[in-house]
């Protein structure tokens, strides 16, 4: 691999458009491919070039980035007829750093080493200000010396990069963390509304919370907005209902028993019942404001 | 109130002990009481003085400091007929840093408004080594210009002093806080072992987790000994498990509907019920382990 591959980028959402402009301004030359072309064209604004297809992206490129909603779009990229795996070369480094099923990254990487490609799992953590800053949680699956590999790459968009095991294991931690993110959220929530409802000044509260074994980067980052409402996005709940689903997949076949997982899973369903799942997960606050009789909208 | 006051304090336990030291070391004389008079042996040779009583310690102080187990405890320190209020002069302090019923500390606080005596609810967060290295978070419940007189007494032992409402508020806070520590150590024990049962390397998981949104004070102080199943106190199970029914009981009364704290109140209550109160809350990951069909003591 070249001291500067070219890197292929493709999905350049809320969270992959500022990871390929990182990737772009740590000097590696980005070719970008996305399903709407106005995303493309802030890329090449911002330095990159345009990619017309998954197929001609992967042609152009050493390296390859995923950056996609869900398992589905995942599969048809990269095993589809004109997907990355059709396309490459054989010495293909591919990153799919997508939140999708173990077995989907599993499936990627049989798959790839048939054709003698090189895959890794690596979702992230950090949410969109860790995408801009370029400081997100990287958890790795893969063969370690592949993740040593991309190294240069991930450290462009980065903060803590963590090799986790082999194929699929990134998806496993991820689940875990999505786990843990949404149940945070889900106990500040119900502290607020205890407090809230206890007369108590609920930002005072908070303030003093953040400062002990109670601390959380949730309360950090997310604790104002809670008690102001502010519920943009940020990360959308559809999509952490969407990663709870895989969490729970993977904890059922795994035989392991997660009770709270299990119950704030529920809640983030209860919120997108009731037409929220545009809102940032920082919402999972109405979903305890109606239980408590505190919210009529 | 003199510019060093005299300090006593009631209650020379795990977290209550190393606070007194810490008032000794800020330049306060301390006169302590306890239960079993060794503590109070340690207390001297600390630099202290020994009190007989709750009585004879409330005489020889401007400010009393109280650090007990349990709702039952306080009312009988201060409102019993030996008790703080009925010993003190109408000019003490009296700052209460147990973990207790809200309802408990307005009670002594109308009782203590009778006799002009001020009063402050002023719970702590930050265990054993907060205590020790004086960097505890406190909840303040009370008027705003007592926390303002005891403020250079709560420097000594605190790092976040936060006065959060008028009496009984310290409490509510903490019983929000506790809300918050049980939940998020349970959350952090469903994700370890879901990651172990996955065959993911959980202490690495768990490391990339720590670094982006899901990362907590938990992770960073427990996370380690949870993994290596080192659970010697520290907080032990059986006072967690009191302060969830505190927190509970304030849910009640507040109408605050609060799902994963109720769920975690269970899980510690089997933790108790499976003989483990005395261990240190990190035990929690034993109930999952247990559910999970991963443990068999």
């Amino acid at each position: 691999m070249a001291d500067r591959p070219r890197i292929g980028f493709i999905g350049l959402g809320i969270m992959g458009a500022p990871m390929a402009v990182n990737l772009i301004k740590a000097g590696f030359p980005v070719v970008g491919h996305n399903r709407s072309r106005s995303a493309v064209d802030r890329l090449v604004a911002a330095g990159g070039q345009a990619g017309e297809s998954v197929a001609d992206v992967t042609r152009r490129s050493d390296v390859v980035v995923t950056m996609l909603p869900d398992s589905p779009d995942v599969e048809a990229v990269a095993l589809g007829p004109d997907g990355i795996l059709a396309s490459a070369a054989p010495d293909l480094l591919y990153i799919d750093m997508s939140t999708v099923r173990p077995q989907t990254s599993v499936a990627v990487a049989r798959a790839a080493a048939d054709k003698g490609i090189r895959v890794l799992d690596a979702p992230v953590s950090g949410g969109e200000q860790g995408a801009v800053e370029g400081t997100l949680s990287i958890m790795c699956g893969g063969e370690e010396a592949d993740f040593e590999a991309a190294l240069p790459v991930l450290r462009a968009v980065g903060g803590t990069l963590v090799h986790v095991g082999p194929a699929g294991a990134g998806q496993t931690v991820k689940a875990a963390n999505q786990l843990v993110v949404a149940g945070t959220i889900e106990l500040v929530a119900e502290a607020i509304v205890l407090m809230e409802a206890s007369g108590v000044d609920a930002a005072a509260g908070l303030r003093v919370l953040g400062g002990g074994l109670a601390g959380s980067r949730v309360i950090d980052r997310k604790g104002a907005a809670m008690l102001a409402r502010s519920f943009a996005p940020g990360f959308r709940v559809d999509l952490h209902h969407k990663d709870l689903g895989i969490c729970l997949d993977v904890a059922r076949d795994a035989g392991a028993v997660i009770p709270l997982g299990a119950a704030v899973a529920q809640l983030m369903s209860a919120l997108r019942a009731e037409g929220d799942g545009s809102l940032d997960h920082g919402a999972l606050l109405k979903v305890v404001e109606r239980l408590s009789g505190r919210r009529r909208d």
